[in-house]
C-alpha cells in the first residue's frame, strides 16, 4: 500500500517508527528460536518470521503510534513499541487462522502458512498422501497461530509499562479481541449465503476492521499515553466511518484488485460468497435475470475465471461499485470533519489526514 | 474420572473448590451472552457453557489449588478461582482446537464443538450443503476456541492479584502456553508415521501432557501464594513423572478404553496413526509379519472394526500393554518417593497422593 509514511509534510517519523517494529519484532522471534543442539525441537517461530517478512501494510502499529502522538506523546516510547509490535502479532495470529478458515491459497504473493507448512511437511517423502499433508498443514497453522497470540501477550507483558496503564490497555485489547472473533464469526455466518441485506454486511465490516483495524490501534497508543475517555471518543468519530471506508475499498480489491498488486486471488471472495456491501448492493439494484446469476455463482467453489468476469460485469453493470465508492467517499469525508472538528495536535491530524487518504485510495 | 476428591482423609475440600471454580465459570460465561435486543448478535458463550456443562476432570484448576496450598496458602483464596478458571479456559480452547485438527466427532459423549456448529447451521436449510456446514463448523470452531483463549486472559486479569504476583504467574503461564503448542505440534508431526521411536513419543508427552497438565497448574497455584524457586522444583520432581504416567494411561485408554466410559471413540488414535510409547514398544517387540500389519493399519483412516480388534491382539501379543502398565507404576512410585522426600504440607501431600493414585488408575 501507498501509505505515505513519512516526510517532512507530516512532522511525525512513521517510518522510523515502523523499522523501530520490525526491528523489535525481528529481534523478539529470533530469541524464541530453539537454540543450537536442542535435540530436534521445530522451529515454530521460523512460519512467523517469514510471514512477516513476506511484507504487509503494518497499518496497526502505525495507527497505535499516531493515537499515542494524539494524546500528547507522554510517557515510554518504548511501551509504544512493544505495543504496536504486540499488535502485528495478534493480526499475524487473526491471518494465520483466517487463511486456514478461508482455505486460502495465497497472502502477500506468498503461499499461505497451511499451505507451506503441508508442503514442506511432505517434502520429498512419497510416503505422505497430499491429503495427509494437507491435513498437517492446517493443524500446524492453526497451532503457529496460537502462538502467535500467546507471544503477542508475552511480547506486551514484556513492557516497561506501569500496572495502571497495562490494566488500561487490557481492557481495551480484551474488548478488541473479542470483537475481531464476532467479526470473523458474522463473517462466516455469513459466508455462501448471498443477500440483498446491507446491514448485515456493514456489521461484519464494522466489528471486522472499522474496530479492529483503526478504531482500536488508536485508543490503544491514545492510553498508552493516559488519554482520557473524551479523547478516545474523539478518536472513534474519526476511526468509524474510516473503518467502514477500509473494508469497503477491500470489498472492491477483492473482486476487482490486481491479484499481482495484492497478492491475493481475485477469485476466492466470489467463490467464497462473502457477504460484502458490494454484492449486497449489487443484487438490490440486478434485474432478475442478474439476480439469478449472481446468486447462483456467488459462493460457487468451482466458480470458472469465466464465470467471474461475466459475474464482475454484472455487477459494474448493476452500479454497485459506482455506490460502494460514493460510500467511500462519503466515509472519507465523515472522517475528515472529525479531524477538524477534534482539536487534536497538528502532526497527529496530518498524519491521520495522510493514512485515511492512503487507506481509503489504495491498490492493495 | 473416579478422582477421590475429598472427604475427611484428605484435608482439603476439593470438592469445594472445584464448586467455586464452576460456579465462577457459569457467572462469567452468563456475562459473555449477548443482552436481549441486541440485534441478533450470536451467542458465542453458548458453545463453552455446553462444552463445561459436558464434564471434564478439572484436574488443571484441582492441581492449581493443591499447589497453592503446597506453598502455605496464603494470599487471597479468590486469586486461586480466578487463576484455576483460566487455565480450565485455556484448555477448553486447547481441546476445541485440539478436536479440529484431528476432525475428531466426540468429546466428553458429546459432539465435539465443530461437529455440533456444523449441524446447527445446517440446520433444516437443505440450501447448505455438508461440505459447507463442515467448513463453517471447523472455521466457527476454530473461532470459538480462540474467543476461550481470549477470554482465560480477561478472567485472570480480572482477579484481585497484586502486580509483582501477576507478573510471576505471567511468567510461567506464557511457558505453559508456548510448552502446549510445542506439544501438540511434535504431536502432529509425529501422527500418521508408526515408529518404535519411544523417545520422541516421550517428548511429546512430556511437553503435551507432564509439564501442561501436572506440573504448570501446581506450579501455578504455589506462585499464587508465594512459592520460591525452591519449591516449583519440588513440585516438578513429583509433577514431571505424575504427567508422564498420566499421558501413558491415556494412551492406553485411547486404544483399550471404553468408549461407553471415556465419551471418546477407541478406533480414533489407532486411524490416526498416533505416536505413543504403546505403539512404539508394540512396534519393538513385534515379529515381522506383526510389525507389517501394525505399519499397514496405524494411520488408516478407514480402519475396519475388525482391523482395529485385530491390531489391539497383535499390540497385546507383543507386551507393549504390559510394559506400560510397568513404566507407569515405576513413574507413580518416583512420585510418590518425592512427596515422601517434599517435607510439603501434610494435607497437600495427602490430596496429591490421592489425585495421583486416581490419575494413574483412571478409566476414563
Amino acid at each position: 500500500m501507498a501509505l505515505a509514511l513519512s516526510g517532512p509534510e507530516t512532522g511525525l517519523d512513521l517510518t522510523g517508527f515502523r523499522d523501530a517494529v520490525e526491528d523489535f519484532l525481528a529481534d523478539f522471534l529470533d530469541r524464541k528460536a530453539p537454540p543450537a543442539g536442542n535435540g530436534g525441537s521445530p522451529d515454530l517461530a521460523a512460519p512467523l518470521r517469514q510471514f512477516l517478512d513476506a511484507g504487509g501494510k503494518r497499518i496497526r502499529p502505525i495507527l497505535a503510534f499516531v493515537g499515542w502522538h494524539a494524546a500528547g506523546a507522554t510517557g515510554d516510547p518504548r511501551t509504544v513499541v512493544h505495543l504496536a509490535a504486540s499488535l502485528e502479532l495478534f493480526h499475524v495470529f487473526a491471518l494465520i487462522h483466517d487463511d486456514v478458515m478461508d482455505s486460502s491459497a495465497l497472502r502477500r504473493g506468498r503461499p499461505t502458512v497451511h499451505r507451506a507448512l503441508a508442503r514442506a511437511h511432505q517434502g520429498d517423502d512419497s510416503g505422505v498422501s497430499a491429503a495427509a499433508a494437507a491435513r498437517f498443514g492446517k493443524g500446524a497453522a492453526i497451532l503457529i497461530g496460537d502462538l502467535a497470540m500467546v507471544w503477542s501477550d508475552e511480547l506486551l507483558l514484556e513492557s516497561d509499562a506501569n500496572p495502571d496503564q497495562l490494566a488500561a490497555l487490557w481492557l481495551v485489547l480484551h474488548a478488541m479481541r473479542s470483537e475481531i472473533v464476532l467479526g470473523q464469526y458474522l463473517d462466516l455466518q455469513a459466508t455462501g449465503d448471498a443477500s440483498p441485506d446491507v446491514s448485515r454486511a456493514l456489521r461484519i465490516g464494522r466489528y471486522k476492521t472499522a474496530k479492529y483495524t483503526v478504531e482500536r490501534p488508536l485508543h490503544l497508543g491514545a492510553i498508552a499515553a493516559g488519554a482520557d475517555q473524551h479523547l478516545l471518543d474523539r478518536l472513534s468519530v474519526f476511526a468509524l466511518p474510516l473503518g467502514e471506508a477500509f473494508q469497503l475499498r477491500d470489498d472492491l480489491l477483492g473482486v476487482f484488485g490486481d491479484p499481482a498488486v495484492t497478492g491475493k486471488s481475485a477469485l476466492e471472495d466470489l467463490r467464497d460468497g462473502k457477504a460484502t456491501v458490494l454484492t449486497a448492493l449489487a443484487l438490490q439494484a440486478a434485474t432478475p435475470a442478474q439476480r439469478r446469476a449472481l446468486t447462483d455463482w456467488l459462493g460457487d467453489p468451482h466458480l470458472t475465471d469465466e464465470q467471474a468476469a461475466v459475474a464482475r460485469h454484472i455487477i459494474v453493470a448493476t452500479g454497485a461499485p459506482a455506490q460502494v465508492e460514493e460510500v467511500i467517499a462519503t466515509r472519507f469525508r465523515t472522517a475528515m470533519n472529525a479531524l477538524d472538528d477534534g482539536r487534536l495536535p497538528c502532526a497527529a491530524r496530518r498524519a491521520l489526514r495522510d493514512i485515511a487518504d492512503a487507506v481509503t485510495r489504495r491498490t492493495t
